[in-house]
């Protein structure tokens, strides 16, 4: 018997909620192999019927029943599913139930909601931000004032994506601002930023993972020493506790973690796309 | 009585796979107006009382019944929340029982998991994608040699936060090319495009939206006007139709959705991070 256990994540819509569940469910059961694949958009028998030939070869490949977890509204598509023979985990069926009698009201069945249409506005926003993101990054000089947040790090210590995901994922104008060794040399905050106290929060980061990043990025480079990165690593830190910035390390931390703690703790309350 | 129904997205960990499954949860009961909040890492039975706390709050604020979503999986704190009074939802209790009983073990209760600790090789690749995405941008002379794909359109079309978002969020190194004005004057793929054939995707638009979106861009310039954005829309038109190229219109499309149907139509797979 083969070790893998194939899993489908199979949706009406992107597959990409389903997706999101189904890592975290089988996040809590370690030591399987498991191997995933998403079947997006089934929304018709025939689709359905692809996706049941599908997650049957795949059993019958590794010998081991599939799991499928899904979030398919149309009752129909969603018998044959069951009928493939696989585990078959409804992601949204458990909660309809409890939040029809909350509500009152029958949950409408219109499918692939969550990551479907759009309307202009939204879109526009979320644009925006990345925009947003994108050209207020690493250095470039331009004004905060129209920041949400101002994220203070040495170079390569994880300020880039967390902006990216905040501006995609939750239309938050995030900007970047680079220590540069001209600013290690005092402990106190740059000068341009003395003015959004309130906006900034500082990384930080083991300096033995900021070598090895740097190293990959410009080999065998002053840059890229582990000395270097020791001292601009305390020297940041130093600041941040001496003007009171708040600060993570990224070291062992995903840009999602980060993200969630930095609006924690700015008190950015925003909905997510 | 108010409108308003609070709804609270309670974790151990981040919170970002609650909202996720809470939003399209949400999103099948229309005509409500859900004020949503995220309470992240609520780990020990302090966050928790502060926590209900909260919800009883906005309960009584709103005068309606609170929606608590949440995947706290320390018994304790679980039976905390509970105490709320709120709806109450565990969004990974029903399928864990199904999940233990398949594979034969008990899950593991750990907390955070999903977005928590990340190993520097999974950080490394995804970090890279990104650095990949903003480097192959727009225009900038690159070799294309080692994307994934490579999404062509014409500016503003929605091609730079698709390949951020799959960098970001699968690891895909997705470049860019923006359709020139010289481009467009035949209906054959641009010459540095030729040999990434089995690469490319094409992104459409509606002009009237193109235009709507070029506006804010550059107000009044020609680049904005709609009979620019018919002309380049119509000849990207017959430029993917021509050379087979696979397209797809962002008009009503989220950037999830252009995503998911990018990796379905060029079979790109990977695991979501």
């Amino acid at each position: 018997m083969s070790d893998i256990r194939p899993v489908f994540y199979v949706s009406d819509g992107t597959g990409i909620t389903v997706e999101t569940i189904g890592h975290s469910l089988l996040t809590q059961f370690s030591g399987f192999h498991f191997q995933t694949e998403r079947i997006p958009f089934v929304d018709d028998a025939d689709k359905a019927h692809d996706a049941v030939r599908r997650i049957r070869e795949a059993g019958e490949r590794h010998l081991s029943r599939p799991i499928v977890i899904h979030s398919i509204v149309d009752p129909v598509v969603a018998a044959m599913l069951g009928e493939s023979g696989a585990l078959t985990l409804d992601v949204f069926a458990p909660f309809i139930d409890p939040m029809e009698r909350e509500l009152g009201t029958l949950r409408q069945s219109r499918v692939g909601q969550a990551h479907g249409l759009v309307d202009f506005e939204t879109y526009h926003r979320r644009i925006n931000a990345m925009n947003f993101a994108l050209t207020h990054d690493d250095g470039i000089a331009v004004s905060y004032d129209e920041a949400d947040l101002i994220l203070v790090a040495v170079s390569r210590a994880g300020k880039t994506p967390t902006c990216v995901y905040l501006a995609l994922h939750y239309g938050i104008r995030a900007a970047n601002y680079p220590l540069t060794d001209q600013d290690l040399e005092t402990d106190r905050l740059p000068a341009r930023l003395r003015a959004y106290r309130r906006k900034l929060f500082g990384l930080t980061i083991d300096p033995e993972r900021l070598a090895q990043i740097r190293q990959e990025r410009r080999p065998n480079s002053r840059y890229a020493q582990l000395d270097t990165c020791k001292r601009e690593v305390a020297a940041a830190e130093v600041m941040f506790q001496m003007e009171r910035i708040p600060t993570l390390s990224t070291t062992h931390t995903s840009i999602e973690e980060i993200a969630s703690k930095v609006m924690t703790t700015l008190g950015l309350r925003r909905e997510m796309f």
